[in-house]
């Protein structure tokens, strides 16, 4: 199989101007925690974006709080915050405390007090757009768009995810973001995968480690992504359980990608050695197969969401 | 296979006196979620255990700090608190926010709100004793000894895990106690396992799911435990990482219990329907080798540890 030595994917359409920033970081400077850095944190500054860093839906008190992770496929070691006040850039915190063999999962006003203490940047999170949402509508919306990226360079495999979480959630409520094994994995001898959607449904099936284990039993990158995501679907229906959206993306050892969803249509972006240009793709899924097909101007003009 | 209708496993000898109390709730009220609560809510009050509940070490500001997880292997949900303080019983809130689809992972004070909201018992947690350790030695130990207990009554498996956490471990660490795949895990269509020690090294490896993962491939419950810990410890070792202290507990569908450990000795309670009364078993890891037995009255006068 061809191996691809530079690639990058995330989630939702909002990844594409991050991921075109990274460009250098990936393919000129081959690497790939700092591409992943530019490219999200990129995101958590845009208040375009309601689910993610600056701009997030506050929780059920009209606070923002954030949840993140990053993860060293090569260490295998990782960081990750959950419940976070007041810090401007989550991913940043999470990449810290990712060089820590303890202590590296920090949650609320500790995780803020470690964040302040390594002198990262202190923010109001809150938009204004954002807290009047929050005061006009204060109802659940169960749509939780997460950025999580994947990024390969000449070593390896890493990946990053950074979310505000569930729009009004209650104080202090984790979701899969910060959580390995569900929200995020990541093994550069087998591969890669992280989960955007509801984050309670993700968990309870630890989607993306059970698409790194489907990889490492032999399947491939895409078939890993459509089998384990629709072998949780099932084990949930068994229960009387209809899960939320939930949506995957996943990396190969090689740079190869897949992505399964069980929304009709989840955009995602790459890009890769023979495209140093991130763009914008679609993965419509037709009864449970998946179509993937690159995002034309018609679809781009039309998308309403992140 | 022989189906065993009603057992019990747990870590630690200190579970011993709390599944002894447990026994009519699962043998006679065919319960296991009542007998889990009964059982760890015994360690959580026993304030000569100094990583669970009450009496539990501090956190390094001297601020006890909880985490504790409950999921039922028959609905799949799961509930689970990190970073709690002042809440007299943290398993029982896991338990209460496992009967919700969302917000069902709450930390810090998010977590002591929802507690405090719905009526359970506020405390302080810190003992004189673990007052004056933390006083005179606060110094890191790496020794963190969790309750875990996996129960089967006739419907069906759950789980149950509680901790303080790493001593003096930085405030709002999050060990792999209630985090889904890596502390805990239950599907009572395949099995349960749940993981005690080092828990940044535990969750690296999501070692709970991958006990269970295996048990799905059609490996019997102590072939699962053995190599599931065995795989991690070996991709650990590959990145010139040497693993702390990681102990692990399972029980297949049929009630059948596995047990691997990277200790020396690791002690473990079990109780079934021809055995009423709990006992203490160790699992002795002779090179990678497990033997387990009945603990004999030497073996128990001379163990130091919890």
């Amino acid at each position: 199989m061809e191996h691809i030595k530079h690639a990058m994917i995330a989630t939702w359409k909002m990844s594409l101007e991050g991921m075109q920033k990274a460009s250098d970081d990936l393919f000129v400077n081959d690497d790939r925690k700092a591409a992943l850095l530019t490219a999200i944190t990129d995101v958590e500054n845009n208040p375009v974006y309601h689910y993610v860093g600056y701009g997030g839906f506050p929780n059920g008190h009209g606070i923002v709080e954030t949840d993140a992770s990053y993860m060293d496929g090569n260490t295998m070691q990782f960081g990750a915050v959950a419940g976070l006040r007041d810090i401007a850039s989550p991913i940043a915190v999470a990449m810290e405390l990712s060089g820590k063999t303890k202590d590296c999962f920090l949650c609320g006003e500790g995780a803020k007090q470690y964040a302040v203490e390594h002198g990262f940047e202190s923010k109001e999170m809150l938009s204004d757009y954002a807290r009047q949402q929050y005061e006009q509508h204060r109802k659940n919306i169960m749509e939780h768009d997460t950025v999580c990226m994947i990024a390969k360079d000449s070593e390896g495999l890493s990946c990053g995810v950074s979310t505000s979480g569930l729009p009004f959630k209650h104080p202090g409520r984790v979701g899969d973001s910060p959580v390995i094994g569900s929200g995020f994995y990541c093994d550069s001898i087998v591969g890669s995968a992280a989960a955007t959607g509801n984050g309670e449904d993700v968990m309870r099936g630890c989607l993306s480690l059970s698409v790194v284990t489907h990889m490492k039993m032999g399947m491939g990158v895409q078939q890993a992504c459509e089998t384990a995501l629709a072998q949780h679907l099932e084990r949930l229906a068994t229960t009387g359980y209809q899960a939320g959206d939930i949506s995957v993306i996943a990396m190969d050892r090689y740079g190869h990608c897949g992505v399964a969803t069980d929304m009709k249509q989840f955009p995602f972006v790459m890009m890769d050695d023979e495209h140093h240009n991130a763009a914008v793709y679609v993965c419509t899924n037709e009864d449970g197969t998946m179509h993937i097909q690159k995002a034309d101007d018609y679809w781009l003009s039309q998308w309403q969401g992140d």
